[in-house]
C-alpha cells in the first residue's frame, strides 16, 4: 500500500520572550523617534514559511516543531508558533 | 473640544518580493536538508509589531504606512502588508 503523501505550509513565528531584549526593536524605535513618529512600543519576529510533504497533519506539525527545536527556534530565548495549512 | 486618541497595535509582515534572493530562506532549507528534514522551499518574513496612538484607525494606518515607507521597509525589494488592531 503507497502511502500518499499531502503538502503543506507550516508558518512558523519566531519572537523573543518576555524580558528578553530586543535591539531592533528598540533600533527601530528610536529612528521613528527620530523621523517625528513617536510610538508606545516596536517589537520585532521572525516569520519562517516551510512547504513540506507528510503523511498527515499531525506528521507535519510534528517534524515542523523538531526543525524549530534543532534549528529555528533557540528555546532559551525565543518562543514560537505554528500554523499549518494543507496546500492541495 | 480635547481630540481623544485611541491606542492601536500595527503588525506588520514585510516579505520578499517575488523573485528577489532570500538568503536566509536558501540557508534554513539547506541547514534543515543536513538535519535530514527534506522541504519543499523556506521563505523568511520580518514582523514588526508597533503599538501607537492616533485619533482613528485611518490616521493610525497611514502613519503605519508612512513609517514603512520612510524605514521599516525597503519598497524596491519588499512588499508588506499592516493589520491593525484597536487597543482599549
Amino acid at each position: 500500500m503507497r502511502l500518499t503523501k499531502m503538502q503543506y505550509q507550516a508558518t512558523v513565528t519566531i519572537e523573543q520572550k518576555a524580558g528578553m531584549l530586543d535591539p531592533e526593536g528598540t533600533t527601530a524605535k528610536r529612528a521613528l523617534g527620530h523621523l517625528g513618529y513617536a510610538v508606545e512600543s516596536v517589537k520585532t519576529a521572525k516569520l519562517y514559511e516551510i512547504v513540506l510533504e507528510a503523511e498527515s497533519a499531525e506528521v507535519a506539525e510534528q517534524k515542523v516543531d523538531e526543525m524549530c527545536q534543532k534549528l529555528i527556534a533557540n528555546p532559551i530565548i525565543h518562543n514560537y508558533t505554528i500554523k499549518l495549512k494543507e496546500l492541495n
